[in-house]
């Protein structure tokens, strides 16, 4: 990791732009010394915020653009009239290898369509799938699709597998990660028909992962498998559902600290475990979610995320391209491109 | 509520039956003194656990049955050689208006296929639907379905709002609820075509609910509607992420108290804190699943609960049952039934 690394970033996108982008940058290179930053946007407000952090500055390029994606823009207007946006020139920087990835908290379908129609999909996957990190009782998984794909059918399932097994290996460091096809039993018989149909696929895949089978709800909490697989609308409602739930029960616990003067003390006598017990579960260190599939990396920030949030989004695009994942992904599906037990699994689906 | 309610009670399901059910019928008799119990299953094992609760005994008749379905019966095998489980008793009591509703912790499939071959489903109800209580912020809300449907068109999800709407108007006391689809995207352009065919048709429908347009997963916790309509596929996966994420947040909760002596001293401190907001999360509180649609009351327990949490499903069954929801619900599917506007907008879409 001594190598240095450029990652692009989209100076504009997100609700709090460029502020935010700046001043988690600025977090980013204390955790990643061998990183260059090459941010895009309006130069007359990004550059004086640079200038508050001198040591930031000695590793930024500024390339400066008056155009951005708004949030509500439709991906295909985007797409169409977009071609000067911070958003568009960070992704070509990606394409013409100026950049070994890219960040962004903007428009999230402007981001995938934009990303798509410019690095193109890797050979053999048919559509990119959003992924992102969950937390768990023994630590992190992987959760896709998050949205990118509202409609699936098995073949997209399995190549998410595979994507997300490849994540997991690089990033993760994972020697065999376990992958499970979310359904609504863990028996055989229930069930969605494409699930089903996806499951015959992964038991047909050679490659260094472990298909679990199906897996339910609950068992994204206890991580009962490093890699969860599921259609782009329920993992979007699912991943969404997880948020509120932390907030709901964190709600809870606050009300349930101010009822009285003693618990008022002994949450001030227990403000450490607090502490460690939110950062356990801090929606902010599981920001950056990643669009896998691709020709580049490509990581979308939550649109509301803070300095620390966006920091974190990063750390994910850097931690892909030390990796080199996208040379990875490509071997391994080269590989079961040639494998005939999954092909003809695959022509007997479809 | 003082005339008299017989619920009838499915002794021999779920993990803990038939304990479980007599103890969490003991406990249900006391909140509702109006209620007799008719429970079907192995009398000899039944008829010393009431004994235990002598007032228990005297509102309770116990039928005698040999058979119980199975927890991994296949639906279809339960429906062809379960004529004379003690689930399928229970279901007849219901049918032949011995009961005004049934509770039962056993076979969620096998009861869904026997109850709507027994019961069969109201007039203008295509499949019936599963319902539960979910804690928010403000309250609780309903979702459905939870697993009924793996499959839904925009017809189904339309019955599945009014059904719930009937059930929030009438259970929950609710003037006039809201109603919100979940997608993926609040604004009108994203999402599956299917949710948007069936926002067409909640948008032509005049009954005395709001249709409050798309939600997204984190609003259920919001309790940002009343009503969260969904397919049986994502409602089913996403109920379970909750119920685990309520798991991990009060698993990483006691990891972090036990750190210290401090902290361990605060908790001591604060137990009535925490025990206040383990009781509003409690998946104990919210246990009793119905079966809207159909022509009788139908609430699945969950395989697990304990008697506290079974005593909470029959309390469901009651309230149903004290509410009159099934005429209820007859009335406004006859309304809509003859409503012109509805009628066109269905005829679109299909």
């Amino acid at each position: 990791m001594s190598a240095r690394l450029t990652i692009a970033l989209d100076a504009m996108g997100g609700d709090h732009a460029p502020e935010i982008v700046i001043s988690g940058a600025a977090i980013a290179r204390r955790r990643f010394p061998q990183v260059d930053f090459l941010f895009f946007g309006d130069q007359a407000r990004i550059d004086p915020l640079i200038d508050e952090h001198p040591k930031l500055r000695r590793v930024s390029t500024v390339r400066h653009t008056d155009m951005a994606v708004s949030a509500h823009e439709r991906p295909s207007i985007a797409l169409r009239r977009g071609q000067k946006t911070s958003m568009q020139l960070a992704i070509n920087a990606v394409r013409d290898g100026e950049a070994a990835g890219l960040v962004s908290a903007g428009n999230t379908g402007a981001l995938m369509a934009m990303s798509k129609v410019t690095l193109k999909t890797l050979p053999g996957i048919d559509r990119p799938a959003i992924a992102a990190y969950v937390p768990t009782q023994v630590g992190e998984s992987v959760l896709l699709d998050l949205g990118a794909n509202v409609e699936c059918d098995a073949n997209n399932l399995l190549q998410f597998g595979m994507l997300g097994a490849a994540f997991a290996r690089t990033v993760l460091g994972l020697k065999r990660p376990t992958v499970g096809l979310l359904n609504v039993g863990a028996e055989e018989i229930k069930g969605r028909d494409m699930v089903k149909q996806a499951a015959t696929l992964f038991r047909n895949v050679n490659l260094p992962f472990t298909f679990h089978g199906f897996v339910e709800g609950d068992d994204i909490g206890t991580g009962a498998v490093d890699v969860f697989v599921v259609d782009g609308f329920t993992g979007n409602v699912v991943l969404k559902s997880i948020e509120g739930t932390v907030r709901l029960y964190t709600d809870f616990l606050r009300r349930s600290f101010r009822n009285s003067l003693v618990t008022k003390l002994s949450y001030l006598l227990a403000r450490g475990a607090f502490k460690q017990m939110r950062a356990r579960i801090d929606p902010r260190r599981y920001n950056g979610a990643t669009f896998l599939g691709l020709n580049g990396i490509v990581v979308k920030s939550h649109g509301g995320a803070d300095a620390f949030g966006f920091a974190n989004a990063i750390g994910v695009a850097v931690d892909m391209a030390a990796n080199g994942i996208i040379e990875f992904i490509m071997r391994e599906l080269e590989q079961s491109a040639e494998d005939p037990l999954l092909t003809s699994a695959q022509a007997a689906v479809s």
